[in-house]
Formats: C-alpha cells, sequence, structure tokens
C-alpha cells in the first residue's frame, strides 16, 4: 500500500482511484445502455461512454506528464457501485420504472466522479499543476453536465419521454 | 428480489437502499472520527454522526406512514465506499495528508447520499407522498451542508487549519 506522506501523495492516490473508477465505467457502461428501454437514455449513456474514453485519455496525459503509471490500484467505490447497478439491471418489472432506476444508478455514479474529481482539481490547483488541474476541471464540468442531463431525463423531460410519468400512473 | 412495476416499488427501493446506506454510515463515521488528526474534521464526522441517527429516524417515520418495513437490503455502493474509507484509515503517511484523504473519502459517501436522497424526494414528490418529500429535502439538505462543510475544510479553511497546507510544504 502506497503511503500518504505529503499531498503530491495524495494526489497520486487519488488519480490512481478515479483512474480505475473510469475504466470500471467503460466497461459497465454498454450494459446500462443495453439495459435502457428509453432511446434518450440509451444514447446519453452512449454519449457518457464517449466522454469516460476521453477522460481516461486526460488522466493518461497527467500520468505522463508526472511520470507514473496509472495502473495498479482498484476502486473499490465504483466497484460497489457498479454492483449496485448490476442490481437494478436484474430486477423485474416496468420498463419505465427499470429505466428510472437505471438513472439513480448511474447518478450515483456521477457523484461519485464529482466528489473524486472535486477532490484531484483541488489537489493539482494546491501543487501549482496548472495544466492537471485545467484538465480535470473539463471532466469534472462534464460530469456535472451529464448529472444535470440525467436529471432532466427523470424529471423535467420526463413528461416528454414519459420514462417516470408512466410510472406513477400505474 | 423485489419488482419495479411501478414508481411506488422504486421509492421503496431507494428508502431501502438509503436505510442500509445511513447504518453503515453510523457504523463507520466513529472510526473516521477517531482517525481524524484535526479537531475541526474530528467534530465534523462528529455532528455527522447526530445528524445520520437523524435521518434514519426521518426514513423511520416515512417507512412507518407507508406501513412497510425498513430493514433486509444491503446497500452495495455504500459498502464499497466505506471499504474505500477504511483503506485510507489504513494508509500510513502525514497526520495533515491523511485528514485530507479522509474527507475525500467523506465526500464520496455524501455524494452518494446526495444522489440517492435527490431521487427520493423526486419519487415522493411525483406520487404526491408531500410528507416524505418534506422530510427526504431536509435530510438532503444536510447531506449538502455537509459536503461543503468538508470543502471548507479542505479547502478554504485549510490556510488555517492547515490541513492541506502542511501537506504541500512537505
Amino acid at each position: 500500500m502506497n503511503r500518504l506522506d505529503n499531498l503530491e501523495d495524495l494526489f497520486v492516490h487519488e488519480l490512481h482511484d478515479l483512474y480505475s473508477a473510469e475504466q470500471q465505467i467503460i466497461a459497465a457502461l454498454p450494459k446500462m445502455a443495453n439495459a435502457a428501454t428509453s432511446s434518450d437514455l440509451r444514447e446519453a449513456f452512449e454519449k457518457h461512454l464517449r466522454q469516460t474514453r476521453n477522460h481516461v485519455a486526460r488522466l493518461d496525459e497527467i500520468f505522463s506528464s508526472m511520470n507514473v503509471s496509472g495502473n495498479g490500484h482498484e476502486c473499490r467505490g465504483m466497484k460497489g457501485l457498479i454492483e449496485e447497478g448490476e442490481q437494478v439491471m436484474k430486477m423485474d418489472g416496468n420498463a419505465s420504472v427499470k429505466d428510472a432506476a437505471l438513472i439513480a444508478a448511474a447518478q450515483r455514479v456521477e457523484h461519485y466522479e464529482i466528489a473524486g474529481y472535486g477532490a484531484a482539481r483541488t489537489y493539482a490547483k494546491e501543487l501549482n499543476h496548472d495544466d492537471a488541474a485545467d484538465l480535470l476541471q473539463e471532466t469534472l464540468d462534464e460530469e456535472g453536465a451529464t448529472d444535470k442531463k440525467l436529471t432532466k431525463l427523470a424529471e423535467g423531460g420526463l413528461l416528454a419521454t414519459g420514462i417516470n410519468e408512466q410510472a406513477s400512473r400505474m
């Protein structure tokens, strides 16, 4: 287990955690997209898969600039969140309700990343790693936008897409 | 495994998940408080433990009004997040850096709850469970405030408390 002797250690630890989290998300998102019934939701998951590959590329760029490897750590938090998403996918029921449940599972994943990238960006700023801070902020903004998009699909947009509306009428 | 035939099913599923999450947090917070070196951080964890007991009481009130039991589900997402916090507690290093790492772990927990309570509150509103929606909103507000307090400890307040500042000087 690595040591946390200084903020640079913690920054690298946080980046490793996010790197593992992103890899797990890349493996999970195609299953989430397949499980979605609403075409809007499926497209949102597919778009986020493309974004997530770019998030990994940004982390690769940061690791490369720091001359450290990105691999070797397993993010336990994301493992649990993805297991939870898999539980939802296995549940039987109404397609629209299951879509709403998939959204709730995906928003937990987004919020994990918002917390993680927020911390990493703060450490990067403290350490004057300005280029890394900018890259992490870009990803943080995209995670926030994805979370809002999912809320819109479940909440505001549901009147149009019927994701929750149908469910509440049953 | 329960079915998701309608939004009421999903609402109960979400409440069960949060109930299990809160129980796990109640078990974890005293360890987090013990592991914290900064007295401000220790107090923040202790305060949040008192709040969390109240969040459980609110969920009990909702379950009681719906005539359903709160137990029987294990929140896998929170299990992973808490395992991650335990990994951090076991790491060796500088006390201030470890405090910053504890904050990052705790903010992942807060964000899980922000996502979960946000979804549950939305379902309650859709289902016209107004009293439940109000109770869930109160908890959601407290989770958001705790997250902000932790950010302040790590970010703004760190100049005073030295939580991250000392770390970046090492």
